[in-house]
């Protein structure tokens, strides 16, 4: 790719925020009711003034994604929402038995997608909260998304004070799990730490600037704006680890070290102090190669497995990008409908 | 009370240590665990050694309290464990469709009580975490419970890197709720910052030590020390506030103020920033009193409609105690039992 290089992308009319997609992540239930009480005023006014041009602005869908676990205020009532939305259990078969969730998956593929569509929503942004000391995270399965490494820039140069980074999951389009594949283009808003269960209002207006700023990118690269490439940092996730757990009972018998803790994205090396037994014996990081620690003793993921993931840091040379004109943007409808047809 | 008063009370052979009362507070489980694996290993040592006189030890009695909540990692099944055991819940009638706690709470009162009974085990200390950021707290019922204040003042004075305090909620032995209170002597050992559903490294040994030291101090009164006497500094608790609610949902439309989160025990100020609302906007404190702030934003105090509770700080004076001696004890123990019958 040439520095240079001005790449051109199709508009992006209709992003979606979601917020509960479990329901025990606060920050984003509050938020997209919050959104849901705004944008009801603003509807109410605008119909009152009747000013705005409907063509500038941006149709911003605000989705509380799993209402019934947000009602018990538990991650999900039978299976976790966000890995139900890769192409196997979109297309599979649904019986009346299905888990709630499944149910739920299809019915926001279908409000939001279909995904890989070319009705599918142009940007989903899911919110979410972790335990880990992350800071604000977007976390996608692309690290060549353009949109979504500008809004990442964005975001790094709008909000000086919270620490951002971007994580990339290497997983194809079929095999991606979470809500967020479900649109065009897509990214998880994961901020922490904050406790599941409770909302702490540094994290909550973390998030509330995040995306106000999100959004006010979307609208910027509609209206036609030059954003200019450059060099990003790209976190790619390499291997989770688990915790050291009774051969007999599987439960755990060591937690994450007290020098570790609370240090996401700080270089674990070789030898590094990793656990801490339950009776106070130090296990040392025995990998070969020196990485980034993330979801450091998130708690959703106990019993998936995961103490802490790791990372590559990687540079990536994005371009500066620009929203197509009208006759570009007809001739990508067709390259993508062939495309899919293949 | 004269200062230099010496105060001669009971032995306290039996002591019970209960954790995961609510399954997902998990310092307590995990210390619990462990504790029951090294009794194991030491019991197998003593069969082998034959050494130690039993007279000089303490029988400690250790407790998982809510095994179904700890399996499901959540803070209770069917009703909180910890507000069942009032005089009124254990005397009452028991159906076969009564909520788990309700059986399990009768049955730790058959094991560890029966609560204000002569046969009730001496000392319980029951296990918990909290969000919110109070560091190590005793929580009892009786601000003139020597036994309790005279180990805060030892764990105080053992552990001086750790915030440790000591809480009164003021409710009669009738009213008492928590499980602490079906022992002759008990409280809470509380510990926090956690989130529910993690194990913190730091909270973990900080509650492995907190009952080493109490178990320590039970062996040198048991054993004759005399511990001398003083003022401690205890927060009893003067009233609840919840958090700003939705008239209609009843959901909340505000979360503690940025400027409050985390500062448990420092003193609020009539007109202090109290809450944040969803818009931003900042709520006041309006009491009339400066009060000292605690279990601020607490997770499992959502649904009981508790956003801090407030407390007056007092200085108490105790007196200086030591066991008695084998014939006080033979009258004590009549007198005790008259008690009972009154």
């Amino acid at each position: 790719m040439e520095v240079d290089e001005l790449v051109c992308l199709p508009r992006l009319p209709r992003v979606a925020v979601c917020g509960g997609t479990h329901g025990n992540e606060l920050s984003g239930v509050y938020l997209v009711r919050e959104l849901l009480k705004m944008e009801k005023k603003v509807t109410k006014e605008e119909e009152e003034e009747e000013e705005e041009e409907e063509d500038e602005r941006v149709s911003v869908l605000m989705v509380l994604s799993n209402p019934r676990a947000m009602l018990q205020c538990r991650r999900y009532v039978d299976t976790d929402l966000n890995r139900c939305f890769t192409r196997a259990t979109l297309n599979g078969p649904v019986s009346d038995v299905a888990p709630y969730e499944i149910t739920r998956a299809l019915e926001l593929n279908r409000m939001l997608g279909p995904k890989g569509s070319p009705a599918a929503v142009d940007l989903v942004c899911d919110l979410h909260n972790t335990t880990a000391n992350m800071g604000l995270c977007l976390i996608a399965y692309s690290d060549c998304d353009w949109i979504c490494l500008h809004i990442f820039k964005h975001l790094q140069r709008e909000m000086p004070d919270v620490p951002i980074r971007f994580i990339h999951f290497d997983v194809s389009s079929k095999e991606s799990y979470s809500l967020d594949s479900v649109g065009k283009h897509g990214f998880a808003m994961e901020i922490g730490p904050q406790p599941h269960g409770v909302v702490r209002s540094n994290v909550y207006t973390a998030m509330r600037v995040g995306v106000q700023n999100m959004l006010d990118w979307v609208r910027f690269f509609n209206s036609g704006t030059i954003f200019e490439g450059g060099f990003v940092e790209v976190f790619s996730m390499v291997k989770h680890i688990d915790y050291p757990r009774d051969r007999e009972t599987r439960t755990i018998t060591a937690a994450i070290h007290p020098q570790l803790q609370d240090r996401d994205f700080c270089l674990l090396h070789p030898g590094d102090p990793l656990f801490q037994t339950f009776s106070g014996e130090t296990l040392p990081y025995k990998g070969k190669e020196p990485l980034y620690p993330f979801f450091i003793n998130e708690c959703a993921y106990y019993e998936k497995g995961i103490a802490l993931s790791l990372a590559r840091k990687r540079r990536v040379m994005i371009p500066s990008i620009r929203v197509q004109t009208e006759h570009e943007q007809e001739s990508y409808v067709q390259e993508f409908t062939s495309e899919e047809e293949e």
